[in-house]
């Protein structure tokens, strides 16, 4: 479903492209047989009870509550809210976002934004131990329980959690929250399809069923031989060995900014070790146009573009009429804004090339749910197939723990001794 | 009022980093004579009649308007929405903005929230004819006189423009709008301080007479021989020949996103031409940490990373105590989150450098207005002297022109055939 073509000339030769796509495409196996390759199937493969669970809970959600806060961080947030943000929020619930920073001032906005609202509480985490959402969930636990009593309260949590263990799983059981699990055999950055994301997608009403479906549709058309999720992931291999060693992912559409997030993440961790890896940006045009444009035109040559676009135009807003041309538009008066926007995409394209910038285009039929599963989907298989491109592990994220081992010592948590 | 710091033991030799920063306090004077560098004198130096206006102007909109829609892109719209949204609109009147994209949906979006609230617009644009502020000007214009009568709605539009020419200048003239100038010898990345910034940022209750306090304390700080803004600049430079091509800021608030963009199009439009300049990007921790974290901690040794510190910490929401331990957080209990947060900030910088990053840091004295006005001109500055030491002209940004070129060919605007 997602169209991807590109503009390389010049920049690698059409062998060494062949040799990384066939390299991509032989690890179509061993993502699908990795322990953390749950993803690979989850469309054809997912839980149909928890699904139907899923949709029996966010319509409780929907009809008790005018907010329902997420609080996770990493992998448990950043692809539930890029959907949502792509997509808008649609229902009477809106959801809104803590324990993904530790800024106080982030919870305090949280807390008076819901004021006296209905609200009810999504935890997302494996653990139950995160500092970031287990700090947030003891601040709106107590908020909840101050309003609703500990009996109600626990009717208005819910715990996406490990299966089996950890300390939300423990205190979910105890306490009767409603649990959701975060699957064993897919990490965070790989879980948007999953409960993980699910829950709070459709209490924002978004349709996951088609979500679902354009998954599945995108998985079908990659499983085989990584279709062009190998082309993708080939060519970035290539591009890098050439030197390029910058990715910037470019949307047209500024509610993708949490969409390139989602993405910076995907990539950033998963290829980002062993002193190797793109390093992964993102722009949103034409505003960037306007910014770090003159970077793309004119910078360092170390960089490629990929510019992720919407194959069918949004019809909506024209450009007015004015007796008078005062501004020089007169020769857009009637057009779409959409048109002009793709034009603009066109241009930018055209003019980056021109400057010594290889651009990728990624084409989704339209901004839809269908489109945005397909598109996650494809993204997910390219990253993995490119991560062992690379040589390296893309389901593995060793580096993490890194600044959380000297936090903890400086916090004095008991067990992390200077 | 902006203190310096650094780490960057083992990536650069202490004499190459001595002659950068001589490099750079050499500098100051050719900023100050540029004539672009109006920037450089505009805390003491700028229009007190226009500054009144703009107070009398804001309390109008405060009065009669519940938005604001701010039509401006690039430098006439990063700036303000930067100091907006680190410290809050704090007014009636929300400060919206348009004309900063081709976006269709946003366009609906903005149209929608205002509904038949009462607004004002501030366009801001030297010439009034780049492509997305212009069709948003005539989308807005449109429905201001729908709703108010041609009369009134001239009224409602505070134009922001050339002093002397232009097509918004005219418009304005003929139109009667009241007008706020644009000047001639301040690019429009550093113009933030400048009626281009100010009317919005006051009209979000923001206290402009502070703003410009601070950017005056630290001119005078820099104004001799560049003072940490030259260190800063002159170690940037280092560090780019020793091949640390990339340059990371990093925030732990999230409210500075956008202040993060401001300074993307700062370092990037200034530095990135003739196949020169550091890459900039950014992240906002901790949500990023468990991000591009992985990447900041072992992916390619290319990068540096400047942190954003808050010295004054913000005292407000602490950890609860819960009775029971169940998620591991008792060591936390009533602790301030902003004291967790500066832990975490010391953590990363340390966690960071041992991985291979040179560090450096910046700190404000609090979250407020004299402090981020101080930020600003201390990035002003250094910016100007860092692509001084590059060997570009930092005032310029020839490579926009492009896309625009081949925008206007595939949109058939008069005089542009192919």
């Amino acid at each position: 479903m997602i169209e991807f073509d590109y503009n390389a000339k010049g920049f690698v030769n059409e062998n060494d492209l062949n040799d990384e796509i066939e390299l991509a495409r032989s690890f179509v196996q061993r993502a699908q047989e990795d322990e953390f390759g749950g993803w690979v199937d989850l469309p054809i493969n997912y839980n149909k009870e928890e699904f139907t669970r899923i949709k029996t809970a966010a319509e409780r959600i929907n009809l008790n509550s005018e907010y329902l806060v997420c609080i996770g961080i990493g992998g448990s947030y950043l692809g539930h809210r890029a959907v949502i943000s792509a997509l808008g929020n649609n229902s009477r619930t809106k959801v809104i976002y803590a324990g993904n920073s530790l800024s106080p001032y982030e919870i305090e906005k949280v807390l008076e934004e819901i004021g006296d609202s209905n609200f009810s509480i999504n935890v997302i985490s494996k653990s139950g131990t995160t500092t970031e959402p287990a700090v947030a969930f003891r601040i709106f636990k107590e908020r909840l329980i101050e309003k609703y009593g500990e009996a109600e309260a626990a009717c208005r949590i819910y715990a996406t959690t490990d299966a089996k263990k950890g300390a939300l799983h423990d205190e979910a059981v105890e306490k009767g929250y409603e649990s959701f699990v975060v699957p064993d055999n897919i990490g965070g950055r790989y879980s948007v399809l999953s409960a993980v994301g699910l829950l709070p997608i459709l209490v924002a009403g978004v349709d996951i069923d088609k979500l679902m479906d354009g998954a599945e549709e995108e998985r079908a058309a990659l499983i085989s031989d990584g279709g062009a999720a190998a082309e993708y992931a080939g060519l970035r291999n290539a591009l890098l060995k050439k030197g390029f060693d910058i990715e910037v992912l470019a949307n047209f559409e500024p509610s993708f900014m949490y969409f390139n997030e989602w993405w910076k993440q995907l990539f950033g961790e998963s290829e980002g070790k062993e002193q190797k890896g793109i390093f992964p940006a993102s722009v949103i045009y034409t505003t960037d146009l306007h910014s770090m444009g003159q970077y793309m035109q004119e910078g360092r040559r170390n960089l490629f573009e990929t510019f992720v676009k919407i194959k069918q135009a949004h019809k909506g807003v024209k450009v007015p009429k004015f007796g008078e041309d005062l501004d020089g538009l007169a020769y857009l008066e009637g057009k779409e804004l959409s048109y002009i926007s793709k034009k603009a995409n066109e241009a930018t394209e055209k003019a980056h090339f021109a400057g010594g910038v290889p651009t990728i285009s990624l084409t989704m039929p339209e901004l839809d749910e269908r489109s945005l599963g397909a598109l996650i989907y494809f993204f997910e298989m390219s990253c993995a197939l490119s991560g062992f491109c690379l040589g390296v592990n893309p389901f593995n994220q060793p580096g993490v723990e890194a600044y959380k081992t000297k936090m903890f010592e400086l916090l004095g948590k008991p067990g992390y001794d200077k």
